[in-house]
């Protein structure tokens, strides 16, 4: 039994099943490879068994996470289980996207660089292909100066701003953050790394598209049969992925 | 005698040329390391010794097709031998070009990322260099809502949209897929990954060209002249590319 | 004792901590991996026990520098210790900025591709998300051409020179310079790293959001709370490009 | 006495200096890796001791290019060593400029990607940095429909398109090629491979910049007075893309 177990144990919540700790470390390094996150970043993962605790890894480059580096934290955004390693400042915005979503199963909160643009300017970032189907029609934005005034740091550093985002998320996949960056979430660890991943594709090809002139989007329609689809397609890439970014080690 | 073998003299088609087989498994590896595919897309080629048959991998991501991978298909899209392995829900795609172009030999299909954005606005992708002269003067694009409805899935998953992006398709070389991708046609498998490899090189190219103003194409009779001298050299890259998709290995 | 611990006993300053140097020659790779740098641009780290001294490569391509080639300069871009080895024609802008700015440990000079087009129209270079918040408001332009006339052949090669670009570069943390590159100042070698990096990521993500229409940039208050904070994380990418950095050798 | 060797004395031509050779393979595959050519392109050194004569590549990538793929061809453009060895179409290029300027020692030719835009737009391709002065005020085109009208390959596939082609170069450094590429002169095989380069970077970076707005350009007193500082620099990026190059092997 390890430190991290025993310690559990202690808080009475049972140890999460290994093969989803160790998917959720694969998960950060497949967002680094794939240029989601670079330095900055984070993925969690619902604990398995026990729906009130999610698991996201120590204040640390998500390249590096090991399975040791995965922590549990309440929705409180409290570590049980941290010792003296420092946690993410923004771990309220996975806290209360996991207490106002139940159905939600994974989070990423990302910089990732081509969604940037689209929170900075009043064009919406929407659906220009299948592969991002998910979004629906389009994205909404959270503006944290709603909440925190001019003068904020613009992180996500408290329970009442993690809920504020939540909010704005409503029953979408991705919400775009003014100044900062992007949350996605999903049913599964690799259905939120497959969308995070096409978030970002799908800003870079709708920026280019724009230029050319009037762009055709997904209807409604299109974007729920395509996203239906796709779900049942999530592991062909993350088998990929989970090669090339283990590969590296 | 493996497997593959017995299952196909059991349906009287004979075995395909190793070689061809070998050099499918090669350019579905050479589409990932240049950028044409990521986790989605596919390439097939006709059978070598049965122009009613084709070539395609079974259901993954390209980049780890091996030869092992490679079924066989009828141009009804039914595989002959899958066994119980997945099978794309596309090949409707390859099954009803080489029914309708019997002088097709080889087909990639593609969400390459510059390509994505002709696919969706009324900026038509013409050939603005010699390497993509294959194009002809410009290239169609088939909207799916012309035989699906406003509310399809995108994919081409049945033999009738097979066959209606063949008829848009018509003689040409490269078709776009609104929403969803494109597709290029070849005499042969080096050929048509230049030029899927191509069709995206010149998106990138045009769309940057565009923004500085107006731009000469090549004539139609530039591109035919071209294409005829191209056709001459794909193995230069094939070699090339060959030799950077199986080092990475 | 080395030559160069002799050499500068000679000259009567002490020799730089050993971890500094090699910290330097960490920030020269770095650089060149993640983009900032290729075969030319330079960082420099103030002397830790001799403040009228800093510490800068040899006359040679940032990726290749290793704590051997780190020579110690006086503010007059004078070297110390360089024998027959070759300086940079552009020591003068650390050496002017160490002398204006004592609150300055670590100066960045690179051509980071995406700022340079800052550099020459009359878009200011502004922070759109909190990873750039450093710059402040925006980001001054040294025009050579104030100094050394229109035929200069745009380096910073003199202390005249040296000292007209602090002077633009004022109390900030960036100064571009028209036609070149620009400089980036810290109080660290990995906050200036961190912030060369992040200059470059702002510029190439203000130039795609400027083309979706109007931005919002971030308020004096929130690039000045949102860079405080960030202050306490340059180490998080450092620890990782330096993994990067130094696993390609 | 290699084979080589014998046909070129059999020529009364003498050995080219071995180190010219290695250097020229060399600069094959840093074209390649700092993606200047890709499986197309071509770069060729003035013999050093016939200056009738040149030294070029066989008919292949760049990429692959080793000392026993280097041909000795005159200004007619005819191989003396090829024996059965395919040569490039369009060695008239380097023929006709090696006949028709003099103090050309080296000559590239590629389809860089970021300058084929300004190839086929009224936007001339003009120096914003200090590292593209070697192209003076700005690039003439050469328009091949004026030599071989509006029906040809686009290839400088004769003596005399390979003369029309100089004759615009005239006394440049870079001439681009509408619908193809651009060709680079330079004194040394390194300085042609430094303009190639920055040639490539100069486009990428003048296209960003013209969508900010007004472009200030260097002058031809800046171009000219940076040109003669940066000659004498090009070894530094020199070692650094040839360790890189010949370390992928």
């Amino acid at each position: 039994m390890t430190n991290m177990d025993a310690t559990l144990n202690s808080a009475a919540v049972p140890a999460p099943d290994r093969a989803l700790v160790e998917a959720l470390a694969v998960a950060n390094r497949i967002l680094y490879h794939e240029g989601v996150v670079d330095g900055f970043g984070h993925v969690s993962v619902r604990h398995d068994r026990s729906p009130a605790h999610f698991l996201l890894a120590r204040n640390m480059a998500p390249a590096l996470v090991t399975p040791a580096d995965i922590l549990t934290f309440d929705l409180d955004g409290q570590a049980l289980d941290a010792g003296d390693r420092r946690v993410y400042l923004e771990r309220f915005i996975h806290a209360e996207i996991y207490r106002a979503r139940t159905d939600v199963v994974a989070v990423v909160h990302s910089h990732s660089p081509s969604v940037i643009p689209f929170g900075v300017s009043k064009t919406r970032l929407q659906p220009i292909y299948h592969m991002s189907s998910f979004m629906g029609l389009d994205v909404p934005v959270f503006e944290i100066r709603d909440s925190a005034g001019s003068g904020s740091n613009l992180l996500v550093g408290s329970p009442a701003l993690g809920a504020a985002l939540a909010r704005v998320l409503g029953d979408r996949t991705v919400v775009l953050m003014r100044g900062h960056g992007s949350v996605t979430i999903g049913s599964s660890v690799p259905q939120v790394v497959f969308r995070a991943y096409y978030a970002e594709m799908n800003a870079r090809l709708q920026s280019e598209a724009i230029k050319l002139g009037a762009v055709t989007y997904l209807t409604a329609e299109e974007a729920a049969a395509s996203a239906k689809t796709n779900d049942a397609l999530v592991m062909r890439p993350w088998e990929l992925w989970k090669r090339k970014a283990m590969k590296l080690e």
